[in-house]
């Protein structure tokens, strides 16, 4: 399953070099990886109030080509592993209107315990809901 | 009582325009403020830690002219109220070579409890040292 | 005439007291006010092509209640004046189903040549939109 | 060599978690590589004056262990390739007072012609600084 987000591009998401930073994708990695979750039926609220956080243990982003002010973009994210011990995902960044794509990407999360800080397994009530991503 | 903070512009503090984005000078009024408050001895993860937040309830901020990339900048700040209910600084922005000031400010804090959220009195052992500032 | 636009807050918006970071606001304003612009016919790629530039003068926030991760914002904007030489805007920010109003704002641009920097007149293409505002 | 910036975490660097937003990190990876660059007599000003663009074309970063509000950061920048055609970049985060390394990274840029968006070839007056590295 894929899910696409989408994001129009502002001037404070823009550098001195005329295009988008590159650090911004990173963050609309998450915009993406929320939206996939939402759709699943995951509630990050929820789970962060059972205890539970999702802390970001790699990233990978490859830039292809720039956009630009006022673009609007699809995030495209694919899960490639959910389990109950991390939650992997892929990105495809490309305007809207276009196949070519500008930026792909790749994250992992694990899940930990918010008393504890270390790691934690995933309980049932969300990992059932895993299985619909 | 004036401190001084500096701050080294980065590519992705600017915007597409080749300036400085204005949202980034809000975030350096806070740059200046932490450093006020930790030069008069108030140290604000332990003022958390004490159950008391400092939410902004007002900001205000005048843009005389740009600044660039790799430009080191002064964050000049100075107290204008510090009582039991409210803090307020004034800021003045400038390059640390020169005495022309690029963006003006000024904010207001309140004292919060953190559990209740209400605005809550400042305890003495941090109003007294409000007064060296 | 007031145009509504829509945010909905991320992770990397909030901080470490559990709320919106103040200075994320300041950019949602921006977001307001180009969707404005936009509603009434104004292309801010054009105007920059045309050598226009419209940088921020002033910016003013009122911060009366909180936002947290995941709600969705309704970033009202309204214009006060649209002249050749300056444009002022006001902002109300809200959750999208919640009269109660979180954030009010001011924002003023002006013109300026982007090759001079000077400050400049709206060219009358430009200006006869401002009408529709 | 290695060239160590550092870093003083702001409340608006941290999210809702507790912990600084890992999107910062990659920001902090520039202000490295800015750093290393400046040690070695590169001047990125006059290297955009001269129409030569270094847009990043990978990003790649483990996350170890959390950082928080007002930690001080080491920012370890090491080289890994500087030829006429790439720069490619290592990085190591840990608190200024501590060895337990946090963050570690790898960033990719390209040279490209200002104008014409092409890849380029750094021209040799860069090159020979490069060596210093």
């Amino acid at each position: 399953m894929t899910i696409t987000a989408k994001y129009h591009v502002n001037f404070f998401d823009t550098d001195t070099m005329g295009v988008t930073h590159h650090s911004n994708y990173i963050r609309w990695f998450e915009i993406g990886r929320v939206e996939f979750l939402r759709a699943i039926g995951i509630d990050l609220n929820a789970m962060m109030a059972d205890g539970i956080l999702f802390p970001i243990t790699k990233i990978e982003a490859q830039y292809h080509s720039p956009s630009y002010f006022d673009d609007i973009l699809a995030i495209d994210t694919t899960a490639v592993a959910l389990t109950k011990a991390k939650m992997e995902f892929e990105y495809k960044i490309h305007r809207v209107d276009e196949e070519k794509i500008l930026v792909t990407g790749f994250s992992q999360n694990v899940f930990t315990n918010k008393e504890t800080g270390k790691i934690t397994r995933l309980p049932e009530k969300y990992y059932s809901l895993m299985g619909n991503g």
